[in-house]
């Protein structure tokens, strides 16, 4: 498939046949995830990648019992920072230096200039930012989803405070943005697979500035 | 290029030729981000595709002074929904359901479990709400230049508020959330792309829980 035929063929799964996606392709979609960009390259997000079927039906309890989630193969959550604090962008550049082999001093300014800046915010306008970034590896995974043929569903109707409980990410300094099911279309039983996908036409959505 | 080729040829290109992106190549990508999923299919954004030389100027006024700005083919601005208003709510069920040819009210159900929703949150959670939608477009709008081997920089260092006047944005609820140059890189001229692309170890970015 190419690219527009890969993104007509994605659609939010809604029923799932428990079918396994392979390692190979798991490790396709996490690593287009991990390409995306964001913003000052910090990638302020973290993937949580499970498969446990005790923790999947833990889960589908806090979100809104959706089958799906009982059907996936695997369930990736999306967790970003809770804050940019001093110690994570400076850890970023010493790492991003030391990868290129340059002075770690090289990039001061820029990153004076962003600590000063992220100061100036509260933890919530971080997450707030943070949670965007993870947006975009979203959109990335869901087309390396369907690149691979895997099917997904991405998902915000869940209890985010009681996901991050039950996964522990509120010591990690995480929390959970969005969840993204990966699996198989039961094409008997999912009501959403026959229906036309719909758009706004495209006259709507984008206006021209010539 | 396969999907992996493509999101390692991606980089934020910080210098342009100037050269052309052709429609062709230009409606590709906007069909592609009108093609990506949103929080309950709202779409809650819209896309100013910016070609004028005129406003490019102005822009990179606002925008840090970015010399990319004036060296781009076509800009994208990404512009999310202030709040999720009844009528845009309305609006979206009853075109999906006539696209669909369904009956409106097959929707009700939904339809009414989200407004009650909004009618609970600020603007400013809707409209974070609807930022987050916006990045997952970006994220499409991204992977699908590099697909047409065009260049791109995503760019959050612009002042939003200059840049809904300078668009008008206010007055059709819209509030701009990212700006994407797309275009060819200047390779000569680009101190970002000799270097390497650098991304945390996979396993620091994952935690696999099975």
């Amino acid at each position: 498939m190419n690219l527009s035929e890969i993104v007509n063929w994605r659609y939010a799964t809604k029923a799932m046949t428990g079918g396994i996606v392979t390692d190979g392709k798991v490790k396709a979609i996490l690593n287009a995830t991990l390409l995306c960009p964001t913003s000052s390259g910090l990638q302020p997000f973290h993937v949580i990648l499970i498969s446990s079927k005790e923790l999947k039906e833990k889960i589908k309890a806090i979100a809104m019992h959706q089958p799906v989630i009982e059907q996936l193969s695997h369930l990736m959550v999306f967790a970003a920072w809770d804050s940019y604090t001093k110690e994570r962008v400076n850890q970023h550049f010493t790492y991003l230096n030391k990868q290129r082999n340059m002075p770690d001093s090289g990039t001061d300014g820029y990153r004076k200039m962003l600590l000063s800046l992220f100061e100036k915010q509260t933890p919530e306008q971080h997450f707030n930012h943070a949670a965007k970034q993870s947006y975009i590896g979203l959109g990335f995974a869901l087309i390396a989803a369907a690149n691979e043929q895997v099917d997904s569903t991405p998902m915000e109707g869940f209890n985010a405070e009681q996901l991050d409980t039950l996964l522990e990410l509120k010591k990690q300094g995480l929390k959970s943005t969005a969840i993204l099911a990966l699996g198989y279309r039961d094409v008997a039983n999912d009501w959403l697979v026959k229906l036309k996908k719909v758009r706004r036409p495209m006259s709507e959505f984008v206006t021209v500035i010539k």
